[in-house]
C-alpha cells in the first residue's frame, strides 16, 4: 500500500494474547504514550488465545501487508521468564520493524514483508523500564523498544546484533499430496465460523467443481463457489476467501460449529468417488 | 452537540459485527490509517452479534447523535457476496456521512440525523483496494470509501448517485394498542441486564404507577420508578432510561437473566386487574 | 515516569465496567472527542465485572503509575441514581486528576498517586450534557467533566469543593498473622489464570523455599520460584509477580482453573508441617 507522508506520526500496530479484560493492553499503550507521544497505536487484535503462538503468527501474516508503516509490536510469549530472546527485526518492505519474542511468532510476517534485513536482541537496560517485581516483558521491554524505534532510535542502540538466520522459524504447515488427495489443515476459524484451509485454489483446480472433504470420521462433498451468496441452504461451500486461500463455509451459518472443524484439524481434499 | 473546530482532524466512527478476537477491526483501521492518516477512528462497538442487522441499526440509532462529525462506518453485512449495494449516505445534520451496506443497517440513524440529502453506490474501483481473493468489503470497499470521504473526496467520485428513497428501510418495530394494552417489544438488553422496550413513557402515562407486564408465560406487576436507587430488592422496575425509553430493571441485578427477557420478545403493558 | 512535552495533547485514560458489546464506551469517547478534540483517549480496560468496585479499584491501582499524565476517567457505578457523589480528585503526582463516582473506586489509585490535593463534586450543570431521559452518568457527567479538565478548565468551575477526607475509602484487604500463618486473600486472577495474593514477598521471606497453602478444603505445598520457567509440570509456584506481589502459578496453565482459586478467596500461607 502507499506510504503515508513522512510527516505523519508513525504507527505502532499492536497484537497480543493479553485479552481486554485485564489492564495489560492499556498499560502497554500508556507506556508507548509516555515514551513516544507522537506515535499512534492501532490494535490489530488482543484476542489470540493465551500462549497460542501459531494463531498469533497467522493473524500477523494475514494482516501485515495492511498495517501502516512503522513498528509492529507483537506479544504472545509463553516462554517469558525463560531464556528466549526478545528481539527487534527490521524488514525489507516499507521499513516495517517488528518487536516481540523470538519464538516463531514474527516469522511468517517477517517473510511476507520481504525478509529480515537486520535484527537485534533487546538487552540494553537503558531502553527498558524498571519493574516493581520481575519483568513484565510487554510493559517493561517490548513497549519501550517499540516506542524508542518509533521515535527514530537506531536498532543498534537497543542491544547486540543477531544474525537473522538464527531467528526461530515459523510453523505454518504445508499441504502434501497422497494418492491424489491434498492433505491439508484448518489454519483459522473466524468469528463467522468460516474454516480457512492452508490450500491455494490452484492446488485443487484440476479436481473440478465438487470436492470430497474428509476429516475425523466425517466425509462431505463440498461445492466450489465464488461467494457465500452462491451457496444453497445446507450446502457445504469451498470458497476462495479474501486472503486467497480456500475456506469451508455454510450460507450465513457457522461451518466450524456445524461441521466440527477446529484450527489444526487435518482435512483431505479429493475428487469424489464414483 | 457543538461542532469541533474545522481544523480538527475528522472523525471516523466505526461499528461492526466483527468482534475483537479476529484481526478484522485492526485491518480496517490500518487501511483508514493509510488512506486518511489525519483521521481519528472512534470505535462505537464491534460486539454486534454476527449478521444481526437489527441490533446494529439500534446501536447506531442510540449513539448517532453523540458521534463526532465526520464519517460513520458501519458494517453488519450478511449479504456480502450477493447483489446488495454498498453505499455512502450524506445526512442533513452535522454533515455526517454514513458508509455501509444498503440492508437497513443505516436507516434509523440516517433518519435521526435529519434524513438523507444524497447517496451514492460505491462502485468506482479507483476507490477500492485490491484483494488477494474475493472482496473483503469492510477492508476493500467500505474502509477506503470512509477514508476518502474523510479526506474530502466528494461522494460523486465514489460511484453513481442513488435515489435516497430506494435505500432499504429500517426495521424498528412500533407499538400498537389492543384492548387497552400496549403491545411492545424488547429492543435491547444491555450488559447490566436492563431490557429496553420500544415504549415512550407518554404511551403508558395514563396507566399510573403500577403496570402489569405480560410476556411468554409470565405476568409481573412492575412499578414505575425514576432510577435504580428507588427500587426495592426483588421489585420489578419500569424506568425511563437515559435514551428516553422505558426499560425493565431490577435493583443491581440482571432483569434479562432473572425474568428471561430477550431482544425481540413481545411484552404487553396494561393497568393491573382488580 | 518521565512527563511528556507540555505541548503534547493531554491523555484521558479510561476504565469502566461497560464491556465492549454495547456502545457505551464508544459514546463516552465520542463525547470526549467533541468537547476535547485534542485529547487522546487510552483505554485501560472496560472488562471490569459489572458493578465490581473492588476489581475496578485494584485494576486502577495496578495501572495508575504507568498512565500518561492528564485525566483518569473511571466508571464502575452501581449507585448511579442514588445520592452517591460524582467527583474529580486532583493528586499530588504528575498532576493526575481522577474523575468518577465517590464509592471507593478511586481511593487506592489516589493514594498511590500521592494523595488528594483537591476534590470537587461535579454538580455544575453547565458542565453536563443534556439527556433525553435520566442521566447516563458516564456520558452526561463524567465524560464532559474529564474533557473540560483536559481542556484546562479549573476544578473549581465544575462544582463545590469537597474535603478529601470525606471521600469514600478503598477496600483493599490487609493480611494478618495468626498462629504463624499469614492469612491472605486472592486479589486478582488474570487472563492466564495466575492468582495474585495481597502478600508482599517480605512477609513470608522467613518461611523458606516451600510454603504450605490452605484454601477452602485444599492444602498444597508451593515452591517459591523466580519465574514461570523455573516451575516443573504439576508444581504449584509462588512467584513474585511484575507488580511486586506473590502470585500462585502453574507452568503455562491456569492456576485459577486447576486449583479453584477465585478473587476474594481466603488463603493461608505457612511453613509446611513435619
Amino acid at each position: 500500500m502507499a506510504r503515508p507522508n513522512p510527516n505523519d506520526p508513525v504507527t505502532v500496530s499492536f497484537l497480543s494474547d493479553y485479552g481486554l479484560v485485564d489492564e495489560f493492553v492499556g498499560v502497554v499503550k500508556s507506556v508507548v504514550r509516555h515514551i513516544a507521544p507522537e506515535a499512534r497505536v492501532v490494535d490489530i487484535t488482543h484476542g489470540i488465545a493465551p500462549h497460542d503462538i501459531r494463531a498469533g503468527a497467522l493473524a500477523l501474516a494475514r494482516s501485515c501487508q495492511y498495517l501502516a508503516p512503522g513498528v509492529i509490536l507483537a506479544v504472545v510469549d509463553p516462554g517469558v521468564g525463560t531464556d528466549r530472546r526478545a528481539v527487534a527485526v527490521e524488514t525489507e518492505e516499507d521499513g516495517q520493524t517488528l518487536v516481540g519474542p523470538d519464538n516463531g511468532l514474527l516469522a511468517a510476517a517477517v517473510s511476507m514483508l520481504g525478509g529480515a534485513t537486520r535484527a537485534v536482541s533487546l538487552t540494553n537496560p537503558d531502553y527498558h523500564i524498571p519493574s516493581p517485581g520481575p519483568t513484565f516483558a510487554g510493559r517493561d521491554v517490548f513497549a519501550p523498544a517499540a516506542s524508542h524505534i518509533a521515535n527514530g532510535v537506531d536498532l543498534a542502540e537497543l542491544g547486540p546484533t543477531v544474525d537473522p538466520v538464527t531467528l526461530t522459524p515459523g510453523m505454518i504447515p504445508l499441504t502434501r499430496v497422497e494418492d491424489g488427495a491434498v492433505l491439508a489443515e484448518v489454519l483459522w476459524v473466524d468469528r463467522f465460523g468460516n474454516a480457512q484451509l492452508n490450500v491455494d485454489p490452484d492446488e485443487v483446480a484440476a479436481m473440478g467443481d465438487r470436492i470430497r472433504l474428509k476429516w475425523g470420521e466425517q466425509t462431505r462433498t463440498a461445492r466450489r463457489a465464488t461467494t457465500y451468496g452462491d451457496l444453497k441452504p445446507g450446502e457445504v461451500g469451498l470458497v476462495t476467501d479474501s486472503y486467497g486461500l480456500l475456506s469451508v463455509r455454510l450460507e450465513r451459518r457457522s461451518a466450524s460449529d456445524e461441521l466440527k472443524l477446529r484450527p489444526g484439524d487435518a482435512v483431505s481434499l479429493a475428487v469424489p468417488e464414483g
